[in-house]
């Protein structure tokens, strides 16, 4: 099985040839996969952190990962090392303990609890598994989103050993300088792609185009949908009247673009209505992050990703009976262009079968006429 | 089938003919909804509206609706028209954003995100559908409590295009002139009605006798529920030594109107024991009103129904093993009148199939003695 | 049956007599409570409310329950009235708000929403039960959180009927003279059974001492567990660098050592494995209990229990792989000595059931074998 991305793979020897060596990097990698697993435990687990670090962004490739944490280390090289330590939700826990820390950088205490965190990871995530395969949802982020609420709860911005960022209540008063005049049109611009980093917590517009290069190495789809996710985003920020330092600092892309990657061919096959639901969800998500992180600023909480994870969980579990919103079972779920291609097989199997049960039945109506004439 | 609620229905030929033309009007209004079905698009939408806005208050009937929506017109006209644009959680998005709008009525842009909200009720619906299904719950107004509650975190109260009234938090201090000495009593009898048009968000004694007038045409017995259910909820307020002002304007009845009437008839089929609990989950969500207020007031937030979602959501989870206490499926929910109708068809054929049985036994026991005797 | 919980039951007829009448005292006294099933109802209602005490530290042991109330009786005569009129989590519910309120102890008033609290009590405990049904899960005393949550809330501190104590957000500021230099070391030995006796909102040192002597008696499983539990509170405390008259006075210690007592060993069968995650959940338990009491003392909410409820439900959702990780069904799940006997049986079962199975192979064999010999 090829698991790259062309759409026809009936061309010419040599196109084809170039088309397989394209797919061994893209997609998710299945044939360097099946590679690695007869390797030593290290490479193993090099190829496991690298994908760990990509599958924040719904994203399972090695090379993306790597090419993600060249991005971080371009930000900050301490967070490139909390993330070589932790997978996945353990990664973000790693790399967000540090931001919302205000000790600074390199202050190496705070892998104390980072360990004991990362140890309750996998404790928590199989928790909400069982809840959420109940509906077959997946858990996304969540499990992050509570430790690390939980962590910056627990110790709070005075606290002698582990002081955190003092996040004050939002004070429900809009800058008055806030003028549509006043807006920065390439900052704006540059945004999107600001928001995309900030999934990492980096303000970097570098750092969020090699993330976006990595995308694009995996999936052309989640790239796009990234983009516009992020835009959309950006959009709702100004429509609510953001600041617009939040706004330029990407603060209201990173959720929506997360949004729009898990709606918008990931966890639904990609199709023009999905793609509409991926852009709606979107901007409830970025509304969702306007209420959510006003409300948890009362709490001296930082809103993480939990609006990703709410607006999302929210349009999953939506049931519809239209045929061209389908959600594949989780347990098949790889990425957009494998996720189409599963449709498909799908489809041609269901006609197959419709073909030969039709067949089957004038088979037996021609036995049931030829039936007599046999008999006679 | 004949869909009024009088109780006997061999009566002599006139008097069946006047219920039979009462019957038309009443309950759910079934013929009428046949007939709809064969007209143009614009009857059928109207239908749909008017029955839309009658959901609020549990019941399905257009001729309710359409007193209700004249009710609200006494109150505001404003307020009348938010309604024609929207069905049953859309109804209470739309006059609850033009409340809790501090620009006043008339500001048309807020059309805006009405219409966003309005576009997300089917969505958010549909994935609390999803999750309540599992215990067979209906999911109320929660889609409408969500989507308000998101609404008004996003923009809050100094917001430059969306301003909403300003939500204090309650400073835990009672008036010091909140004696029972004065109370006033006619003021007092009049907070039942205001509470029920509290639902609609309309603190008029007109517009509460209108909406108690409608709920009687579709059902006495919801009617009644309705009535002692804002009375319960007025007690607990002077219990709990709640300013007056806020007991008056029916703050304190509307959500224990509502679970006296979801608990008494509409969820559970009516009873003595059932009526009992429809009461108790009055006070018990006249407590809840106290404390989701208060601590709702905190975020800035309003209380909207969520006592009532919360409070008759648990009375419904419920599992009772007296068979007074029967919740029929939520698919054959209709109306009080019509659930007992239900329940009594459901003894009568359970009765019949046991006497069927019996006898089938007895026969079968015959038989066996018969046996011999054919043998013979 | 014999519900004592001596390891070798084949002694001689001496030991085995002292066994018995030891086991008869022991575990959930069984052969007591079959006796008492055969008694005048005063005596029955007895038994149900000492039994409803102990419940409180997940022990079913009439005796326990006698001797913990001794214990309140010595800490305040009033607590241990409050006490005999509801049981389990109406116990709790009785007195914790004798503790919250205002008013100081022998306030009559308070019986009165306290009736009517413990009457909602069986409501909102079958409602959680049907929710956590649907993944096996107990519902400890969640019922009991929520309503006292709801009391206080409801009521605040400025309350003219039933005033709160005076719940003050923390102040995000630890004391300047809290280092490790002016530790109390006896103080901080005592805080272990202090920890123990705040279960039932007692702080003082003989209270707890008692309360440990009735979870011997009852099993000495539960109660090693409870004071490695509080101890483990206790240095999480230290760790993250709490007052220490918090520490002193144990409320660090009585939600870490209840999820101890619920992970080792009456929940999941107790082997080392298991052991280690109940010491780990106490941890975690701890940081949860700094995390919620801050959040919580935001909304003017007392913590209640809610941090051993919560970190206890996600460590029993935890699907495991492990053998050695064994979590017997809810409704055979009694005291660790019990459980483990249980799983004990299962396993021998299995293996005779194996063999049996092995055997009927075999000698299947040896007939397929045969077979042709007896053809000849």
């Amino acid at each position: 099985m090829d698991h790259s991305f062309q759409p026809s793979q009936e061309g010419a020897p040599t196109r084809s040839f170039l088309f397989r060596a394209v797919g061994l990097f893209t997609g998710d990698m299945h044939l360097w996969g099946e590679w690695v697993k007869r390797q030593a435990v290290v490479i193993q687990m090099l190829d496991w952190i690298c994908r760990g670090v990509a599958q924040v962004m719904l994203v399972n490739n090695p090379l993306s990962g790597l090419l993600i944490t060249a991005g971080l280390f371009l930000q900050n090289p301490w967070e490139a090392i909390s993330v070589g330590l932790y997978g996945y939700n353990g990664t973000l826990i790693g790399i967000l303990m540090a931001v919302f820390s205000a000790k600074g950088s390199w202050y190496w205490w705070l892998l104390l609890p980072n360990v004991f965190m990362s140890m309750l990871c996998p404790v928590v995530s199989s928790a909400l598994s069982s809840v959420a395969s109940k509906w077959d949802l997946p858990i996304f982020t969540l499990p992050f989103n509570i430790l690390l609420c939980l962590h910056v709860a627990a110790t709070g911005a005075n606290h002698p050993y582990f002081p955190q960022v003092d996040i004050q209540p939002k004070d429900h008063l809009h800058p008055p300088n806030n003028s549509m005049g006043s807006l920065n049109i390439p900052q704006l611009f540059l945004s999107v792609p600001v928001g995309v980093g900030q999934v990492y917590g980096c303000d970097s517009p570098w750092t969020g185009g090699l993330i976006l290069l990595a995308l694009l190495l995996s999936s052309p789809t989640i790239c796009f949908h990234a983009i516009w996710g992020s835009a959309a985003g950006m959009l709702s920020g100004l429509a609510l009247a953001a600041p617009h330092k939040d706004i330029y600092s990407g603060l209201w892309g990173y959720n929506s673009a997360l949004c729009c990657i898990a709606i918008g061919g990931v966890f639904y096959v990609i199709t023009w209505q999905t793609h509409l639901l991926a852009l709606i969800c979107a901007l409830f998500c970025a509304y969702m992050t306007a209420a959510i992180s006003k409300l948890m600023s009362v709490l001296a909480l930082p809103a993480c990703t939990w609006p990703f994870c709410l607006s999302t969980l929210i349009f999953l579990l939506v049931s519809s009976e239209i045929p061209a919103i389908c959600r594949p079972p989780l347990s098949l779920v790889t990425y957009p262009e494998e996720n189409r291609r599963y449709q498909r097989q799908l489809k041609a199997w269901e006609n197959a079968q419709l073909s030969l049960q039709s067949s089957s039945q004038e088979e037996a109506k021609l036995k049931d006429n030829r039936g007599p004439n046999v008999q006679l």
